[in-house]
């Protein structure tokens, strides 16, 4: 970071601690968490500081705490022993540190416990720095996702201000998004000569790590689509498979990208998939062109499923009404999932609230099938960042159940279907900014057209 | 893993279970462990079980136990709710992975209370499943590293198993350590084109992702290898720097290798880094040498010592007797760190308890500076695996501290060690099985000789 973009950090860091004073009027502490032991306290798992840590401190900071009162910032943290420089090299010290993040003041840790008195917090996700947390407030703690009294009111207030992005968690979302498209142009390249899911991943965590960055969330690169969250890397690349590539790089403060793309191994896809294909990018490319400040984001949610179950008719999958296919929840059969979520310190932005920052105050998830996946249900501001990412899959457990087939048997048709066995899986999904005009695409950069995908899966062979 | 591997990892497994029988008369349980939240509850790190249920279950099955008696195995996992199907694919069902690990019975977790009386156990890393572990068997739970009671007598069994491995377990060293041969090699050829540390880092891991393993550390790829355990990437690679790698392969069983190599970036040692390089090479080979069942694993620590003293007397460095030397620890103002450690399923094996494994019964760690960071004291058995690690650092935090320059000020020639300013840190390290008629290099295909290692880095330029 140079001094500009310093300044720049100190500002927006000082602006969000007087906006987040403007809010509540009682101290807010918030703890950055610990490290995580893996096979023995020694070897842990990589630290992730807590987001809300994070968006106020700026820096990953271990086992650190920040006090906010009246727009001032006290940062709690110990000095490393000496006897750790063999092993970790100098550390910055305290004093130091407050510098570089703008505290007003800065204590060791155990001065927190006198300071606490009448403070709201979020709980970490890490068990240990909550029992902390609950130690030195003195009381139980509420979890993230059911918070109560004043620690409700301090979430609300940071939802309020994490909803829209500042020029600091801008340009650092920028450069997430500008290293998840070369990550993804890298798995595209890697394909010809990959033999299985696994070296196609390789290639692309290659660029996350080169870059000092880390995978926003566990990377998807599967020739089975259809699993949504699929962790397994090892089937083979075959002539032809759709591969699906769900990557997405953090920046080292910890600000998110997440895309995905999905192309043919062959480096050509075969008409059926063209036709999936080219069917889920009219989706996105209408979604995205339909984002506005005070637009319904499930407005969007419910476009893409009407262009979804009206493409479905057009190749003769579905049959009836675009309105009535949607109304019965017929696109949901192979659109098993909502259109997006907000994106900012977490690839989904405040998703340890539950719902609170997904859904506006009053909203509640629908329980209908087509609906009830959605993550984001509010009225789109300048500011958010949001994914759009509508897919087609063939899942089956939805596909072979035998209520579902009897439910929808009418407008089914399922030997049409089966011409399209081909199309297990593909999602198109880019990070889209909602700005005062309109939107802006962060990963326009990386294309989507069928024909440009096959151009980049080709250039290596 | 086809049928015979699959049969011969059953054989092994039973063998275990049958041994553990062998040595306690009450029964054991053994949690797995759970995935740890890394953003939010749905955003976790990547699962790593527990190292003593993976020994006995042979798979890393997530929220499972084991319960051991009379060589018989209970499993206790619930099966996948249908709705995670939709995001995580097919799950194989209890019986089915009862029936892969060799188990004689399966039930639902909820069983386990029922079946916990009497249990002895080895507490997990993460805290929640700690917490489990206490109310199903009903009493505080002891830390591994300082069991007591049924958990201690289950400790000194479990380490009198794992310090010397069977065939199943060498087959899957065998394979990390193979693995961690392709990631150095990978390393060196990315040198000549790599920016920064980042860039070998990436080209290094993205051997251990086309695996479809994880690494068993934090790798360390540094310019400076004088911070021991350094985790900055951020550092450029320049013509007279040397690079040093420590990094190794876990298998997807979870078995470890531990290698390193330093390399210089130009492809060329300087004549300084060249005669370093060679004393650390020569304790490295002469340490190998005389490792054989019987032998004082501390011996061949006081044997790197002995060489490095004697080396650096030979450069001009120390000046003095070379046991004079040893006996105030001189060499480990430049040696700081002990020869090795157990290798198994820890990279550090068995490190969760503390020094009980790597300590024989009755031994504690001494207080000496050139011995107290030594991993392992024991005499070696065939079946062992260990690392031999000898190292060159000049330590800012140690060579500029005056009360050390003080003590050493007749036995250190410090304008003469001026001169190898270029060398910051230099360590070698291979994976050694003790075998029945001396030993076995695992990690042998691994060159370590200067003029070979400079071939190696060349070798894209």
């Amino acid at each position: 970071m140079n001094t500009t973009q310093h300044y720049d950090l100190l500002k927006n860091l000082r602006q969000r601690r007087q906006k987040l004073a403007g809010l509540v009027n009682f101290p807010t502490i918030l703890w950055s968490g610990g490290r995580l032991s893996r096979n023995y306290p020694a070897l842990t798992y990589p630290f992730r500081a807590s987001s809300h840590f994070l968006y106020f401190a700026g820096l990953p900071l271990e086992n650190a705490a920040v006090r906010l009162e009246s727009g001032k910032l006290e940062l709690f943290l110990d000095d490393a022993p000496l006897s750790s420089t063999l092993w970790h090299g100098e550390m910055p010290k305290r004093a130091e540190i407050a510098e570089l993040i703008g505290a007003d003041a800065a204590f060791p840790m155990a001065e927190l416990k006198s300071r606490a008195k009448g403070a709201a917090t979020v709980a970490v996700q890490d068990y240990l720095t909550q029992l902390q947390q609950s130690e030195i407030l003195d009381r139980p703690l509420f979890l993230a996702k059911s918070p109560a009294g004043i620690d409700l009111e301090l979430t609300e207030a940071i939802i309020s201000l994490r909803l829209c992005h500042d020029a600091a968690s801008l340009a650092e979302l920028r450069q997430a998004a500008a290293v998840t498209v070369e990550i993804h142009k890298a798995g595209m390249a890697a394909t010809p000569t990959a033999r299985i899911e696994a070296d196609v991943r390789a290639a692309m965590e290659s660029v996350i790590i080169s870059q000092n960055m880390t995978y926003a969330y566990p990377s998807i690169v599967t020739v089975h689509g259809e699993v949504l969250h699929s962790e397994h890397y090892h089937h083979p690349l075959q002539a032809g498979d759709l591969l699906l590539a769900d990557v997405g790089a953090e920046t080292s403060m910890g600000w998110a990208a997440d895309v995905t793309r999905t192309w043919p191994v062959s480096g050509k896809f075969s008409p059926t998939q063209k036709a999936i294909y080219d069917l889920v990018l009219a989706a996105h490319d209408a979604c995205i062109a339909r984002i506005i400040p005070g637009i319904e984001y499930q407005d969007i949610h419910l476009l893409a499923a009407r262009i979804m179950a009206s493409g479905l008719v057009d190749l003769g999958i579905l049959r009836g009404h675009v309105e009535d296919l949607v109304e019965m929840d017929a696109h949901a059969l192979f659109f098993v999932h909502g259109i997006g979520h907000l994106i900012g310190l977490d690839v989904h932005d405040m998703e340890d609230f539950g719902d609170l920052a997904g859904y506006e105050k009053g909203r509640v998830r629908s329980s209908r099938f087509g609906l009830g996946y959605l993550r984001l249900n509010r009225v789109l501001q300048a500011g958010m960042l949001v994914s759009i990412e509508p897919g087609f899959y063939q899942v089956p457990a939805i596909l072979n159940d035998l209520e579902i087939r009897y439910k929808y048997q009418e407008v089914v048709v399922w030997e049409r279907l089966e011409k399209f066995a081909d199309v297990r899986g593909i999602r198109i999904e880019d990070d889209i900014l909602v700005t005062e005009g309109g939107r802006e695409v962060l990963t326009a950069k990386l294309p989507t057209k069928a024909l440009e995908i096959e151009e980049l899966v080709a250039v290596n062979t």
